[in-house]
């Protein structure tokens, strides 16, 4: 596992919480660590120079988005995700598992089987076949640092035999993904010597380097499962853990429960990633259990219709909500003459140059400058949350740190 | 006239093409000079850090859509749009008269009589009112340095008589505006020590500073009162001269013979500005005649639908539209695999750091990073453009440049 380490710093005496640090052909991630989605090989409106201001250690690119577009082929001709985008720090993608099933749950547009899924292109309806060679084969292609394992995604809810049909699946193909990508690995001869030597083949050197994978938990909401997929998964030769199949639930509480149950089966010394989950509370909720990095579209996409992430705003005592406490709508009428910041105190680019009068009147007039400005703010509060949590971390206070936020 | 000035430098030899300088209170302008449009308070897409990268000088806003949305009050409590929208270089508003009449064209929403334009927003239909007094006040709550006396712009085509009848609407209009903008700047008793005094009665600082007025010349495609309203308007106490109705014509050859007719009845110790004019053979057209400074939605409009301007693209020797040669429409599938720079040998953050291939992708999957990236090369395109022909007026060579362009 020559590039990629994983070390954990300290661990909170009081919860599972813990600080630790990855290390990536593409530079280190301090954990715990956000991860803003660019779905689409970009993070939407921002530019790389703009995401290392505000402090992003890494992003996730989502193999099922770049094989309809661009293909993979062109971000293979382009040398990687890394040089198509313009970005030089690591990089995370998953296996297309997740997306491929969520179409499932608007139309019935996958089939799949124990040796592969097909489904319908979201763009133009054409027929396309994943299986877990191929996802192995295209993450890298696409260069990414980490990757996930090829797995079965159910749909919520589902009975206890559905989703222990779905898990069995996932660890067939966990099995098959880990099989292909140390295949593809040592063929690279790259171990121990990431960009040192040429590949035979000539590829482009940011595919020339120790590219992780992690496995991924699966079994819904069901204790047994999970912790049978834990099990299963922790015994096999990942970098990482990957815990899948979260967003999809209904409840918090289920996702608590979930975490709780799988992660004290977990190696302490492998990196735990959360797929898809990182709301203010969620974020709390998983590294009190012992997650150390966490993926989520959440404050991009709040951003994007004008909710920006406040840290000072009066908790509502009618909501019991627990996030609402943390969101202002910038469209909303009574900022239209605020000539404070967005959030004070906060020393992002937004905060530091623009009002909320401003933002307010940029998403009134629907001017693109309004969502790169939210974008921006969202995702330094995110950063520095997390980075705040960190610190708690190190110094034994992460519990305090909790209170005063939830 | 304290705090603006208009310095001519160098003037062509074998033409009137000439360089200069303009001092405002928010610091100085190289003419010939492009100037962005920022419609509604936001050159589309881009931060004041960004427009000052790319070289951008000044920039406009139309007071039209700032009396609409957010309204002049509002941008009066931030202390003036330098500080709504953090920039502290030069501004330019124009009167309103162009948006209220260009509605005119599409709906009968406008009402125009000697003493005001009454028309509905196109945001909800409410009816309002401009006079050449509001806007003298409107634009100096909005506190840019330039400002545009109220004008009459009619439609295209028009007749004489009723270019004429607008021609003499107008120069009333120029006669209430002036004397409007005297009282407003007088009572802010500024004149020579802008920003030194504070004002009776505490506007913001960002308002307290000279505003200087252009008036504006039109007359529509005739020659005889194209030169009435230039000696009309020459004669008056304007700062400088605008000359509008140039965008509503259907050819780029009566543009020319209206500058042609215009320029040489103005005096060369004021700057004049071309109203809403700036693709890029226009820009050499009005150079020429003897402009300093112009104003054009083009290259941010172009950027937003993946036309990008380049400069060495091979003519097409079908096309007889000069103008062609200078765009490339990213969108084409045939940029999918292009891995060089939009423009070779360009030096813009676009064309340093990414690629055809990204671009296109960006576009094709309608990521909002791809319109920041277009902008980005378009606006530094032209302003390379404009700078490179300020160089060769300053050299004596302003005709062979224009040789190797057209």
């Amino acid at each position: 596992m020559a590039n990629f380490r994983f070390k954990q710093l300290h661990k909170d005496p009081k919860t599972r919480a813990r600080a630790g640090e990855i290390t990536t052909p593409h530079g280190n991630i301090q954990t715990p660590a956000f991860v803003p989605v660019g779905t689409q090989a970009s993070v939407k409106s921002l530019t790389p120079e703009e995401l290392n201001t505000i402090g992003v250690q890494l992003f996730f690119v989502n193999t099922y988005h770049m094989y309809l577009r661009p293909g993979i082929d062109v971000i293979k001709k382009a040398g990687g995700l890394h040089q198509f985008m313009h970005w030089d720090k690591p990089l995370m993608t998953d296996s297309g598992g997740f997306q491929v099933n969520s179409l499932a749950r608007k139309a019935s547009l996958v089939k799949i089987s124990d040796d592969s899924v097909q489904f319908q292109s979201h763009w133009d309806g054409s027929t396309h076949i994943f299986t877990p060679e191929k996802s192995m084969q295209w993450q890298w292609e696409l260069g990414s640092d980490i990757h996930i394992a090829f797995d079965d995604c159910t749909q919520y809810p589902v009975t206890h035999e559905k989703a222990k049909e779905s898990m069995e699946r996932t660890h067939r193909w966990a099995e098959r993904s880990l099989a292909k990508h140390k295949k593809i690995s040592s063929s690279f001869m790259v171990q121990g010597n990431a960009g040192k030597k040429k590949t035979k083949n000539q590829e482009p050197l940011t595919m020339n380097h120790y590219q992780a994978l992690y496995g991924s938990i699966q079994g819904s909401v069901y204790e047994d499962l999970r912790k049978e997929s834990a099990k299963f998964i922790a015994n096999m030769d990942f970098d990482g853990i990957a815990i899948g199949g979260m967003a999809v639930g209904d409840t918090k509480y289920e996702m608590k429960d979930v975490l709780a149950w799988v992660m004290p089966m977990l190696p302490e010394g492998k990196p735990r990633h959360v797929l898809g989950v990182g709301e203010v509370d969620d974020i709390f909720m998983m590294v009190e259990s012992g997650a150390d990095t966490f993926d989520c579209v959440a404050p991009t996409r709040l951003a994007r219709v004008g909710t920006l992430l406040i840290g000072n705003k009066p908790i509502n005592k009618l909501s019991n909500n627990p996030i609402k406490k943390h969101e202002l709508d910038i469209t909303k009428t009574k900022y239209e003459k605020d000539f404070t910041p967005v959030e004070k105190g906060c020393t992002c680019y937004t905060c530091t140059n623009f009002t909320r009068a401003y933002v307010h009147h940029l998403f009134h007039v629907k001017e693109l400058l309004g969502y790169r400005l939210a974008t921006i703010h969202n995702l330094f509060f995110i950063h520095r949350l997390v980075s705040d949590i960190r610190e708690a971390i190190l110094e034994n206070r992460f519990l305090e740190l909790k209170r005063k936020w939830l």
